[in-house]
């Protein structure tokens, strides 16, 4: 019985996703631990900080399906922790003490915290699979309607003409840079914790940062310079990675958002029987996805400030502080998973009404190309004349709520230098795309060996 | 499985609770949604507005056991919104087609904010009564603590004297400012919701408002004035009322924190066996429960920022925003019920040190009431003349690291007007406490009838 | 030279107003230091807890002019607060050494804090007053669009009819409710701080309580009940409440936005030359105030999650805290303000097209109006049969882009019943408001004595 | 007359600085305006896109001195935005209206976003100078204090001895991140904009992308690869950014403030006459600066939600979120600043009690290296059997209050294997240390080139 959404039965996989539940669950988490004692051990074996013996015993049971959950849920809120709990009962499982050697120099936040570091490697991964699929389709859809010609839109007013393919190559250009992002983190933050109650390693006589070192091979994550059990950035840095994927999200959904209102309707999130539609109402097309994900990205931004909160650590060990992570790392990732995925599902099957961005293009009479008319004209009657005289031509446009093009052709001034046809040309939105196919391909370019799908 | 800190079945009790956790689980939500739409039944089938029968029909089939929740969760993965998924389960059990008369005039919305105001019915009444637990609790304490003397502290500096029950009656203040607050916020917030799609019930040709308050009377719930589908004041007020109160408890956790420290020791939250204690380092007595609350509170005023973000709906029914509040509404609730519930632990258990107080008193060498000595001095050396002298004093058992007491006897000028003895006495912290003692009978008696048990 | 937005010379005024933030400015602060410490000294000289000649003298030299500002910042940077510095100038200004007597028995924070407290009430003032206007005005255009038909939208799409009267009508619901908060929070509030140094008024040997009590009536604030040095709920509490003003300001943007769209363009912000035009794209008429308000209520909402921060106040002065309220209050007051005055300015020159708002309610061929058809259709056909077959035509209407008029027009079944004309009534979206009308009636009578002007 | 704390007279210097201030300033933002304006008609000359003579007369009247700010200011709360304001400014002080050419092809957010960062370079290249300065000063100091022993701190209680060295190592290696962040994030964001009304250059017949190149080259920023007007990832991750430095400067402050509290008196901020010390209170020696920089770190991270929200940007110019930018981002880069300034002088003036810190170390008795002994009777007792007898012992001597070393002299079974002397070796906690210097070495290692000062 799961009381927040993300546990939820009926909403856990709305608002985030299997897999990535499955990287913060108790399980897991407690996999980890269990993990991570086993490899100390064998590092601590193999160095002779432990005897031979018990190493192999302690990783002999250091198994998930060996641990009582109920009686763990009750040392830990007994205790506060749940690692001495574990490792008592690795301790019980073990024959003639030998669990004694558990555990052997670390203290209860090594072991979480680079439980915490495996647990944020899968999440990553699962982070940068979404991330490279959601490119490899954005590159798809940006490849394919490089010159679908549609309306800019600033300031939610219709501006100059784009195409749908360069309004896709700007959000792409930053999940390209997530992905760069993304590298660059993961060197900072895959690394793993061992250093005992005050960091110093004090607690194993001898051989502290051999064992740190093996420890961090067995577990495929970096060596730590110093501890950092209050030094924090690495962590608050992942959430604020996590917030900036998710602002390119929330930006997508926006804008998918604003393009299926009634009045618009330019592109659909994919259709699938039921899906935003209602009984009664059968106009309707909402954008559920778009939804979620707005609401998944409103909540994520402030789980960034939690764990900046969370970095302003007391002393050694903090005092609260870092409890906040342990609220905010499972529900920032999850609730990213739930918008990364909702985002790849509108992408996958996104219906792009290129009619309809044609229609909506001529919706304003032409007054939309009143630029490219304007600089057209100009070579022929001056610039500013050319300004002036198309403005007040569109104000007539406006007035009369006649199209431009009509008006242009009435005016003897503009016709003694361009015919109808002319003037056409000029007046279709079509022609006045700048450079929205060169944007488009420069950022496939930058993808380097990422080509969109052949 | 869970993977979030509050449905986790090894943290779930320490950052909330199971009757919190309840309130918003998916039992209890799908039971809300069965208890409004039995309500709506009968009251239509009163106002004829439905065939009797229907109602009837519909009543007997509204129940929690015949809900197929998987079947709900698809139903609610494919539409969007569990609503439909309800109401056509409760169809399809009726016999004869009368559940085609269930959801009568009613939108999805409707439904969902009702069963919304429901949950948080529960759930404001939950925190009530742990705000009354906590407002006896600390009344009990500042009434036993009014006279114990002990250091008042500004920029954590010891400052002049307070008493225990002092600092704990300025807690009590904003607990029972507190209690009226939930009082105005229930007038607000416990509102039900019954408009239809556009909130001007045209979906009932017939009885709209009448309908509407008859279903508010049937819930115990107040009658809107207009639908607030997207005028969501009231939910961010509870959001905002719940950052308040933990506001609070954050305030109580840094103190207890900061008494707890080892060079401090002046409280302690209640032992228990190895709880906040370590095996290796036997001095250690851990602020537990008050690490939870730091962190729970640094969370729930993230949320607070979220349930406003929430309040910026758009239209007759909002596309994303009202979507924060079902990630956020939960979690507010279940992590304020946890800091309420470590809380009241704390203040059940809490060990008050008096002689640590006392000689924490003793640690400047009676620096903390030269303020005293000044103002005693006065009257016979002048007040200026008097500060000077003392503060040089000061400066002087500073350096000298000698009680100021030794320092203030040796001196001709003071012992002229004042001896030893009377020197002690002004020297005594427990001589300066001002009005300690009237300020928690102040507070205690604007509690009214809440005398603290006796 | 500023920096920020707010006191820039260029943006100041557009982000906020002059009357906020000269509430907030240097020289209002500090002249309410200078009346706080005049009135103390007129208590206390009253009470004869200082001579009556240096009270007279001390409140003839509580005038801003005499102090200088420049030393004041000097001061201020050396000793980390201005009130020191405050008191010694006074001091240096009275004859005789009388300014000895002035701040007698007050610690720094006290001053600040009620000096704070004067600020919000001058704030909440013109809060309460934009308040006002805008109920005012939101009243007017309820009244006066009490009947004007439009399109209702949920999730971006639109749904049934509402008028526009409605939908103002509920944004007016909120403001009022924030009337009611207001009163509320100013019995909380507007109350003083005197306490000395750990809140005991131990620094008055005697008329502690007399002179806190005659102070506070000086002042016209409220007395305490206990020191609020470090419980700071109720500064907390007013930047909810202007978290949960501006949310409602956010939804009116946000609709203005949405309606100012070129596909929409059902109102628009008031126009005024070149204001949100462009000089090349003359179709543009850019929602400018819209994102002006925009813009203060996401800032806004993030100053409450900082003042919560700043109520986890420690022990008996705050280390930290505190300085957070120096930084936000200002800050959301005069976000608040300016967000307010933005409002106010659309809403006194709303353009409101009741023509296009009646051409959008036809976009979808009478789509809108299904329910209204299938509801109409019932008791002839059966409620469920009308449903599936008005569905059913409501499919080919958008396949065929066809009037749903004509599609029912065209059909024996129906027409059998109801004629063409009969139809007709049936898909007037201005015949399906519900009860649109009368819910705005009943936000207007909820006002009480506030019927609109007129 | 100032109303935010960030530019009031009084506090401006406390909480900012005048240098970050000025790069704020309206003064600075209009003349990064005038640079890019006359950049661009210098490329624009160079190119043939506007005649070489307008190019020249443009250049000549973007200066700053020409401006007339009261007009400015005027122009923009009627337009919105100030740079068409600018640009008609250019234009009147141009002759033969060949400021005509000035803004060819440029729309209002191309100059804004170019000149937001011009100004973010100086603003990064501030903040990257105090980085600096931070990191020879704790590199210097961790140094200094290698082998300076204190007691480490575990959930505030004394945990296991450290060096203040190893404290601040800690910190360095926070800080060492910090500058690797910058060096990454400059790539980024510096980075300009020249796009046209929708990104798409159209305004620009021919030359469009030379035009951007050279535009770039001449201001020294990165070319974009396509338009950023709604794709806002590198101005949130600029934000990020500084929320992870500030995080790194609370930590500190918050150590500071902790070891600054009478009963542990471990360091102190840098004394100066006056500042943070009380009238009345001579044992008061208040962390002034630490309480700055804590205010600071909590309004930076809410700001850092703020422009995570900004990047939720809808289509191709965004109606509200970039304002949202206005707002924050001077504020965010002043307030950090103000942060870094203050942790600055605490560091260059930083007082360190060694003695105090031997004292505390010792205030336990003995207890906090009881870990030490267990490990050093483990080879003689068995290291289970040691740790339960010492376990003991600790209890008896907390019991007792009495000095470990003492009870473990008298106990016959441990006496037997070691004499007093010995016992007190292990005893001595300046003797369990353990890698404390090892890895302040470390961290001064990974610094490659930064060695500390010689």
């Amino acid at each position: 019985m799961a009381s927040t959404i993300i546990d939820s039965r009926i909403f856990g996989d709305i608002f985030s996703n299997a897999a990535m539940r499955h990287v913060w669950s108790d399980e897991n988490r407690t996999s980890k631990y269990l993990e991570i004692e086993a490899a100390l051990a064998r590092v601590q074996g193999r160095l002779g900080i432990i005897p031979a013996e018990a190493a192999e015993e302690i990783i002999a049971n250091c198994v998930l399906g060996k641990i009582d959950m109920d009686l763990l849920a009750q040392q830990t809120r007994r205790i506060g922790y749940p690692i001495l709990g574990v490792v008592s009962q690795i301790n019980a499982l073990c024959r003639d003490k030998l669990g004694e050697y558990c555990h052997w120099g670390a203290t209860t936040q090594d072991i979480t915290d680079t439980a915490t570091v495996l647990q944020i490697r899968e999440a990553l991964d699962l982070v940068g699979s979404e991330l490279d699929a959601i490119a490899t389709l954005m590159a798809d859809l940006a490849a394919r309607h490089r010159d679908t010609p549609m309306i800019g839109r600033s300031n939610l007013q219709q501006a100059v003409p784009i195409t749908f393919g360069y309004k896709i190559a700007g959000l792409l250009s930053a999940v390209e840079r997530h992905r760069v992002r993304l590298a660059q983190l993961r060197e900072r933050v895959l690394v793993g914790e061992f250093a005992g109650a005050s960091g110093t390693l004090a607690s194993l006589a001898t051989g502290g940062l051999e064992t740190q070192a093996g420890l961090m091979r067995e577990l495929g994550l970096g060596q730590p310079v110093i501890a950092w059990h209050t030094i924090r950035d690495n962590i608050a840095e992942t959430g604020c990675f996590l917030g900036l994927v998710t602002g390119t999200l929330g930006k997508f959904s926006t804008d998918v958002k604003l393009m299926m209102q009634t009045e618009v309707g330019e592109v659909y999130e994919p259709f699938a029987h039921g899906r935003g539609s209602s009984s009664t109402m059968p106009q309707k097309r909402n954008p559920i996805s778009s939804c979620y994900i707005h609401a998944c990205v409103s909540m994520v931004r402030q789980h960034v400030a939690a764990l900046l909160d969370a970095s302003v650590a007391d002393h050694e060990r903090s005092t609260g502080p870092w409890e906040i992570e342990w609220i905010s790392l499972p529900e920032i990732f999850c609730l990213t998973a739930g918008a990364l995925a909702q985002t790849r599902f509108v992408l996958e099957g996104l219906e792009v009404d290129e009619a309809r961005m044609r229609a909506n293009l001529d919706l304003t009479n032409g007054l939309v190309v009143s630029e490219a008319v304007m600089m057209g004209l100009g070579p022929y009657l001056g610039r500013e004349y050319a300004h002036d005289l198309v403005y007040d031509i569109c104000r007539a446009a406006i007035q009369q709520n006649r199209p431009l093009l009509d008006l242009l052709a009435e005016n003897a001034e503009i016709t003694r230098h361009l015919d109808r046809a002319a003037l056409a040309r000029l007046c279709d939105p079509a022609n006045y795309l700048g450079l929205s196919g060169e944007m488009v391909d420069r950022v496939l370019r930058s993808r380097g060996g990422h080509s969109p799908a052949g």
